[in-house]
């Protein structure tokens, strides 16, 4: 289990006084990027041999929403790996409260955006 | 079914050359906003009766990308309508193709974010 | 003098129930391109022509805060146009009320981000 | 001299290639933020005492752009400091280079948005 802390600041709240359920997803997105890099695989150095993600879909339940200053934990875990896939099942905390939890798949591609396999040692890592 | 059209500029774009993934969840809240509000219940008016809404789930999938510059369409159905949920599903398309498309259930709650019964007059509105 | 109009939504917005302050530059920047496009020079061509602007200084001032649903004009004039700048100065308005005013100016670049001059046509269009 | 760390995501980019312009007014906001909490003045504790800060004006002039996966440095110095208002100067770096500048004046306000003038303990703390 990989995890982040996040902190909310004016520009992630909205005239709710929550965060914006749209922000969420960029909090998913630093965490994913953050687990990578801790991988040994920095998103930056995959682009340039021509390996990015896209997101395919992302599902995700709000529970509780966050509020300004709030100070979240975001953790990640690589449920699935293999061929052109990729897997990540995600939450985010606050204390012991369970805010949001989300899953989302990412598609393997070359700068064309057309599918190609996962590198062995990116498939090795992420399902040891 | 309601529609919306929707031009991407430079804001909605990143360094992938295309419109960022959580950026499409700001559309589908535009297209629910106006469609509410052209269904007669402006989100405005209903907040000053204490009744908003909240997000409880997205599911969403990627099929194409959006681009700078692109015109799209975000078409709006209400697939659900019970006591105090809402259920909208949402398609996201650039001419003859679907880019993305989406299934957003929200819960209807007072200021103080706990859930309540939607009025009978958008629940009927909603399921004619 | 060019207009356009602007909805604000929930997405604009933050916890102070105003747009967030660095929202505005988004709808000075989709201002501006509906300006250039209007006088026959889309961003995106110019673009394909490796002729693209980036922000040199923006100098902005904030009188009256835009809310939820509010509906915006924001008009654009072009103040200076020379060599590898172009100045642009816009006002948001609210009715009657004028919001924001602020001075953005522009230098012509291509791809490697170097200056390189305006096209004279693009200079003489917004002289006149 | 106060100082924060700021990594660069995709959220953070758009199609250019570089840090979306408008973006960095976020990254002054938490740097502000975090430089009022370090004088001992939490945001979010002078709110649940009626002080907020509204902004009034930025000047932000843009020398080189930041990019994707960058480690920003943003430094925070309190300017001037009198009656309702506070103005911050601040610069983004990316190691030895200045990427922008931007000096922004804040107004000190009640939830009624009336200017108010500023706590004796902010000033006497942001004079020193």
């Amino acid at each position: 289990m990989h995890t982040i802390k996040k902190k909310i600041y004016y520009h992630d709240t909205d005239c709710g006084g929550v965060v914006y359920y749209a922000n969420y997803l960029k909090y998913l997105e630093e965490a994913r990027t953050e687990f990578l890099s801790e991988k040994g695989f920095p998103v930056k150095e995959l682009s340039s041999k021509d390996i990015l993600f896209v997101v395919r879909s992302v599902k995700i339940d709000y529970r509780l929403p966050a509020r300004y200053a709030d100070e979240l934990v975001i953790k990640t875990t690589a449920t699935k790996t293999k061929n052109v896939t990729l897997e990540f099942t995600q939450t985010i905390e606050r204390g012991e409260q369970s805010l949001v939890s989300a899953v989302t798949q990412l598609v393997c591609v070359g700068k064309d955006f057309k599918p190609k396999g996962l590198p062995q040692d990116v498939i090795n890592s992420l399902r040891s």
